[in-house]
């Protein structure tokens, strides 16, 4: 049986392979249904509710420029039935730092919280990923 | 008593006390202790240790340009020991969107994650904020 990091873990990487894939229906799946969830993407101010979000993400994966984005060193925590993954997002010669808020939700982890922005600056050496 | 909800709305609110009241003893005090933390200011990569965040706040805080920063249309989401707030960031004409994640560590309401960056554009009517 997979511990909960390694869980939350596949459905970032899913996550992103939507992201990637431009898989609209696998990315709405990914949400959660049942609990309010919410979305930051690059640039813009935070989306709040469920049609908003998913019409965004159509307006993304469907647009001439639909990232080819993959996620890198990716962190864990999990308190109980909510986690945050930390990542960068890499896209071309860009990175971003991302935050996503996962819930445990009907057996399984769905995405409640999404946020990303470009990276400008690097202040310290970036450590080794770890699951903690 | 209060609810979580209000429990951590005002962790939050402290927090952007002691940011924009430069105030890094009580900063350092809203950050969870037994958890690992991260941190995302605007436009920097992720820190992951709690040396290099706390250093992080004591260059703002203490730095020329600390700023005078005030939060407004706070969205409260808790999944037992674990919440999100997504808020947003007031300073000056700038708006910054923001995650704080929050962790129950010890009888109280701990910071684990802090993500912020510019608002470039507005997608969507602003909802009325609303604790769920």
């Amino acid at each position: 049986m997979p511990s909960d990091e390694q869980s939350i873990i596949a459905v970032n990487e899913a996550f992103y392979a939507a992201f990637a894939g431009r898989d609209l229906t696998v990315m709405e799946d990914l949400w959660a249904q049942s609990r309010p969830i919410s979305c930051i993407h690059p640039g813009w101010g935070a989306l709040h509710d469920r049609p908003s979000i998913m019409a965004s993400w159509a307006s993304i994966l469907t647009g001439d420029e639909a990232p080819l984005i993959r996620c890198e060193h990716v962190y864990v925590r999990v308190a109980d039935t909510a986690a945050t993954v930390v990542c960068e997002e890499v896209l071309g010669d860009s990175r971003l730092a991302a935050t996503n808020g996962f819930v445990y939700e009907n057996g399984a982890w769905r995405l409640w919280h999404h946020h990303a922005g470009p990276i400008a600056r690097r202040v310290t050496p970036k450590p080794k990923p770890l699951l903690n």
